[in-house]
Formats: structure tokens, sequence, C-alpha cells
């Protein structure tokens, strides 16, 4: 599928003396092969690859500060790579350029279990992370999806299942390691829990895409494994249930650790994608920490408002592994929606709304669905507000595409209607640059130009992402 | 007491235009009285005040838009005036201009109890904000010490005695309206409880101390009131044990509300100020929040967390009044402690420490300050790690000025050495520049710079303040 929005500005040369001097840094760690180019000119979005000139693998901070600084020489883009698992289009090579892969920069650099903090590479994955905690009796909460890398959900201030309880990227990052555009290396915050030291320069890289600065190391705060944690699914007759459950269960004030939501739809691929066997209805998911008595303490509040909106099968996973086959059957909801359609690609939304909007926004948006012949399952983090429609589209028909872009831009236009964002967690990449405009106004994005231009006047960093620099017209 | 480290830049000249135009816009709401001006010109840092030229009330976004494009012509800075309670001297007009004084716009805009969320013009002050909540069962944690505007709080990231439990301004601010050096108002964030939309600009606000903006409007999250609270103090032998109780508290995941240290001298003057009669002890003051069996079960927790560390006297204040004495002391510890010495002034401290770090900090600082002939009373947040040293000075004594001097140069470097931060909550201002290039490294200064100078190229936005405009050298 081709971008639908925007021309883009032209290919810039990749001179050949810049991969004579990047093979002298880096040996055969850069590379022009078409399958690697290939591999790191597209994403999980479903739009053509664009590919880079050439890719590069980084092993240090040192590193990536002489690889800037020699695509600076030669005015050539760099856009930071870690798993490749954006939605949005984040990694394709517009401008042409270098693909800086950190996947090979995934050490963890220390682990301070005293201060409930860790430092690691960029490039290691948040599953790889977590595993390395387990002997320490801490955890990482923040879990998109994929197995996204560090470095990664830093970059699109990611977050996931967890964030109701835990926050997202903007709350637990407390420290960067960043390469400037210019080559400079700078850190960012301290492992202190808090400061007024300055501008807060951890959460303006935080969700920037890679185009302030290439982030080459984070700090990010851990939280103790709860004393028990209990998980529980629940079905409702109406979607207005299940969000109107969500809501009064946060406004209450129970600490939940995860409420989602899954439609009838997404259920059903959920279920032949991880063979559970799931009721095909509206339905939630909750998870609970705290202390053996907390925890049971919450289920009961929970059950009890559940009970009250029309819930029924209030069933527990009370074993790991019971609860471990749930979450990771929540966690491949995307892959397993894609296959309610085979062959097919998805066009997701990520629409945010203040929780009291959430109800009727969903609402609407599922009778706009109904109008459409394409396929449309929706989940949801709907303690927070967030729900994703995965559009599935046949990307080799113009219709489909054509289609998935009325009804995303319907939902978008909702949600910025109701107080809401047009990223709750995605970012925005290429597919919602139209959006974001519509979102902060023209005056905020011109401040957004102002900084990218001020840290980066030769636009080398992931250019033609979040923004025009110049504004239409 | 003058400003020991800087030379300021030149007085910048006051236009008889600039009053004329700013009269036609404001009428009597614009002076150049002598009294009013004094009382625009410091804070409560023991800094000599720098007397603005004139003082300005703006009663909306649209006026202080007006009066800014005015300023801007004329090439005259402003400095944005709250509630006059900081402690670093950021509203001290080191190149002359105008003090615009918020205090008069201190309505809220709306209350949304649904979403959690309350908007509110910035000169609201966090008590009145909070009694004007009372009916809706919410409530807006952030306490400073003092009674701070919204707006101010804001612009130094402040956080206060809750935030080990619900954040500081970083983690509760969600939109901000921010009028720009060149008179144009943007809207940051939006009532959504998270996003990826774009650059984090509501964080870059947040913390930047009137240099790059003048907020007037802020959307900020509330909680609901909880259902149970307890408080209780505790006396320890040596403030190494409170702290190890604080740390292991942190550690093992209780969500203690607030957890406050006091130490002998401190305890002293919260004594004799506020009439109670606490041990006069090295003494930790605790609050927690709940459900009734969770604040039992916290409660339960941290008593055998004290008696491990030789806490003894472990005292509930079960009684709302009694628990509101308490905090009403402790908020008004900063000026129980001045009257520890009548006629005297602070150098207040306060720094934050990664919380493994925080005994041995606050070791060394209590070991440093026993060779000292001033008074030190020692308060602190310190489940953040966060503590103040209230350094007592006679500030026409340039001798006590300089061993004042001495002894907070010697707290921020070992703070920062130990991995710390200069400044935990109270900002930059004009006391601690020098100590944020230490603690962050020029080259991210320079960012700053480059943000600043970016967004307000005149410089009129409280200038001179958080760093030089360019490096010394």
């Amino acid at each position: 599928m081709n971008h639908p929005h925007l021309p883009f500005a032209a290919k810039r040369p990749f001179p050949d003396a810049l991969l004579t001097e990047l093979q002298a840094l880096l040996g055969e760690r850069v590379s022009t092969k078409e399958a690697l180019r290939e591999h790191h000119g597209r994403d999980e979005s479903p739009f053509d690859p664009m590919l880079p000139d050439a890719v590069a693998f980084a092993h240090s901070t040192e590193e990536v500060s002489q690889i800037v600084k020699l695509c600076a020489k030669h005015n050539v883009p760099i856009i930071p790579y870690g798993a490749g698992s954006s939605l949005e289009g984040h990694l394709l090579a517009v401008e042409g350029g270098l693909s800086l892969d950190l996947s090979e920069m995934n050490q963890i650099v220390s682990i301070n279990a005293e201060d409930l903090t860790v430092t690691t590479q960029p490039g290691i994955s948040r599953k790889a992370l977590n595993e390395a905690l387990r002997d320490t009796g801490l955890f990482f909460p923040i879990d998109p999806g994929a197995d996204a890398s560090i470095g990664g959900m830093c970059a699109t201030r990611a977050s996931g299942t967890n964030a109701v309880r835990y926050g997202t990227m903007r709350e637990n990052v407390l420290a960067l390691t960043v390469v400037l555009a210019d080559g400079r290396i700078i850190h960012t915050g301290t492992r202190a829990r808090k400061s007024s030291a300055g501008y807060d320069l951890t959460r303006l890289f935080v969700g920037s895409e890679g185009t302030l600065g290439i982030i080459t190391e984070a700090t990010v705060r851990l939280y103790p494994q709860p004393e028990a944690v209990s998980a529980a699914i629940c079905s409702f007759p109406s979607m207005t249930d299940a969000v109107n459950c969500t809501i009064q269960t946060i406004q209450l004030g129970v600490p939940v650790a995860r409420v989602e939501f899954v439609d009838a739809l997404a259920v059903r691929a959920i279920n032949k994608h991880s063979k559970l066997e799931l009721p095909e209805t509206q339905t939630l998911f909750f998870e609970f920490h705290g202390s053996e008595a907390g925890v049971q303490e919450q289920a009961q509040t929970v059950e009890e408002l559940a009970k009250d909106n029309g819930g029924t099968g209030f069933e527990w996973a009370t074993r790991t592994e019971d609860r471990n086959r749930l979450w990771s059957a929540r966690h491949s909801a995307y892959f397993a929606m894609l296959q309610l359609q085979p062959g097919s690609r998805a066009v997701t939304t990520d629409v945010c709304v203040p929780i009291s909007r959430l109800a009727e926004c969903v609402g609407e948006t599922e009778e706009d669905l109904k109008g459409s012949y394409l396929t449309c399952p929706i989940v949801g983090h709907v303690g927070d507000g967030n729900f994703h429609v995965a559009i599935l589209i046949d990307p080799d028909k113009p219709a489909d595409i054509e289609e998935a872009e009325r009804l995303n831009q319907r939902i978008v236009e909702r949600a910025i209607r109701m107080g809401g964002t047009c990223t709750g967690e995605h970012g925005v990449g290429l597919h919602k640059m139209g959006f974001l405009v519509t979102e902060h106004g023209e005056d905020a994005i011109d401040v957004m130009r102002a900084i990218k231009t001020s840290l980066d006047p030769q636009n080398l960093l992931n250019p033609g992402k979040i923004f025009r620099l110049r504004a239409a017209g």
C-alpha cells in the first residue's frame, strides 16, 4: 500500500565515499545487500517498503556518534532501527539514507535493584529485559503487543496493557544517553526518582520517533513483582456495558493492573490463533496485582461492578500458566486479527479519549464500522481510554485502502472532537501527520518544527516523519 | 544577600511608550508603584530583591498574549508571577522588565470528575483548588510546602510530600495553554490519559520556569479521596535507621502515600511553631491511603520495618484533625525553621539521589554540617530520595553567606557524585545555574539553549534564569 497522503521530499544522494568511510569504521557491519535493505525499509505498517541505501549495525554509543558524524558530513539521513515492529511507517527510508540497526546493542548496562531501576542499551527487547530481571524480584511493566526494543519504545512513547496501573514510557524513563544530529553525546536525567533540574530533555526525546537524536542507553523504572496476581475474564452483553464497567473501576480508584476490551470478532481471532475457547462475545480481561488480601479485595469490587453492568461468566485464571496463556494470546491479537483474512494487512487506529467519552466513542465507531464491507475487529486498553481498530485490507486493492482511510479518518476526527488524541501509544510516523495538525493546531506544530530545526538543522534524523518541516499552504 | 555567582546582563530600557500601551490595555491593572514593584521583585529566596519596572495583572489568556506582544515590540522582559513562593530567585527582575502577575486568573475552568481531571487558570493555589474539589470526592495531591499557584507549580515541576505515591507535576499535568514569546497561543496535550502524538510539549513547558512560555491554563490529574487514611509518627535512634526503614518500605512496594524525614532540630522548630509536643529525635511521618483493610495492611508492614530499624513510639494519628495538624505542621516547617534564629533567611538545598545512596548522602551531609557554626535543620521527602537542608544565615553577614554557599556546594556536588540531581522540586532559578552544568554537562545545556533560542529569540521570557545563554569560557 502506497502512503496515501504525502508527497515525500526527494531522495538524497548516498555517496560512495560515505560507504567507504563506514566500511573503514564498521567492516562487515555495514552493507548494501538488497535483502537486508528490504528488511530494514519496512515495518508492521501496511505501507510499501522504502529501502535505505545501506544498513549499519552499531555496537556502542561512540560508534553511533561516529556514524552520525560521517552521515552529517555527507548530508545523508539516518533512520534508527530497533525491532522493526512499528505500525506507523517509522522505519521507511522516505529520503533514502542509512538504516542504523541498534539490535546488537542489546546488553543490560546495570541493574540497580535497590533503586528499582535498570540501565540498558537500546536494542534489548522488553521480553529479554524481563527475562534478565527474573531473579531480582523486579519487573518492567511496559508491554506493547510486539516484543519491541526498549529504544523503540522510548522513541514512540509506547505503553501497552499495564499502563493503567504503571504508566507509559513517559512516566517510566528516568534518563537517556542520546547521540545528537552533530554526533555529540548527551546524558539526560539521572537515576533520582524526580528532578526539577532544567528542561525535561528526557521527555523531549521520549516520543520524538528518532527525529531529534538517537537513543543509545535508557534508564527505566522497575517495580517489585507483586506478591499476588490474579486474572479474570468476563463477558458483557454489549461494548457499552464493558466500557461502563471499566469507567466505574477507574473512578472508584481500584488499582487494577490491566483491563483490556476485546470485541467478539477479536475474541474469535484470538481463539483461533492461540487455541483458546473463550466465549466469542464482548469481553474484558482483568489483572490484579497486590498483596493476597489486596488482590482479593480489588477482584471482589470489580466482580460486583461487572455484575452491575450485566457481566456474566466472571472466570478466574489463578494458575500462572493460565494467566500467561491468556496474556500471551492478548499480545498476539494483532497477528491473530490479520489471520481473520489471510494475506491481509491492517490499517490500525490508536485513538485515546477521556474515559468519560469512551463508551460514546467506541459506540459511534462500532456503528460506523457496521456500514463498511471491511473486517474490523476492536481491542482496547480501555482503562486508559485507548482502543485499536484493525481495519483489514488487501494491500493490492485500492478500494480497500480508500475505504480503510475513510474509516480511519472518521475515527480519529471523532476522538479529537471528544477531547482525545490521534495516537495513544503507536506514534505518528507517516500515517498521522495530518491528524497531528488537527489535534494540536499549526502553531503548536510550529513549536515542534522550531525544536527540530534547532537540534537537527540538516534534517538528518528520520526525516519526513511526525510533521512536515514547513506548514502546508 | 546578593546573588553570589553571576554577573547579570545589563538592565534593559523600559520605554514610556510601553507603559502607555499597557495602560490603554489594562487601565489600573498596570502599575509602577514602588511598593508593588518591591513585592514582585522578591520571593522566599535569601536574595536581595531586584525590582521590575512595572507590574501588570492579567485576566485572560488573550490579555497575556497582547501584553507579550507589546513587550516583544519594545524588547522588554516579562517575568510571570504566581504566588511568589519560589525559593530560588525565580521572580527577581535581573534585567528589569514587567512582572506579569497571574494571581487574579484564579478560576477553575472545568472539573471533569468522571475523567479525574480539572482544568484551571494558573493563579489558583493548591489549597484553593482542593477546597473547590471537596464535594467531588476527588483531590489534587501535589503539595509543596507553600500554598503555591498551579501555574508556578507547573513552571518549577513541583512536588511535595505525596509524590512518593502520586508523582510530581511531571506525571500529573495532562495539558497546558501557553502564550509563546511572540504572543501566539498554543494548546499542548489533551485530556486523554496518554498520548504519543508528537513531541511532548506539555513536559517541555513543565519545569521551564517561565523561560519558554507563559502558562495560562493547566489540566491536571485528580485522584479519588482514599476510602481510608491513617498517619503515624515514629522516632529512630539515628537518621540512618530512619532512612533504611524508608528504603525497605519502597523496595517492598508498599504504596505509602507519604514518608517524611524530620531531624531532631527540625522537630524542635516544628514543635515550637505549631505548638506540638513531638519527641525531638530523628523522626519519620507516614501516611497511608487505601481501603480500610489495605491501609491496615500497609501500616502493619511499615510498623514492622520501623521496629526492625530500631524505631520506637510508633504513634497513630487516626483522627482527621490530628492528621491535619500534623501535616499542616510539616508544611510549615520552612517558616518554623527560620524561627530557630529570628531574623534569619535560609539557603535551602534540594538534592535528590537514588534511594540506595540516600542514607550515605544524608549521613555525610550531617557530618559536614556538624563542622559548621551555622544552624542547619534537615527535612526530607525521603521516599523519593529528596531532602532539604535549611542553612540559616543572617543575610547581612558576608561570612554566613560564604559558609552557607560552601556547605551548599558540598551537598550538591555529593548528590551529583552519587548519581542524583541538584534540585528535586524547587527548580534552578538563579541559584543552581552552575550546578546544572555540573549535573548535565555543557552539551546537554547547549540543547536547552538551542530550544530557548529557537522559541524566544529575543530572550524576553524570564531572562537570566536556569542557564546562561552562552557557555562560560
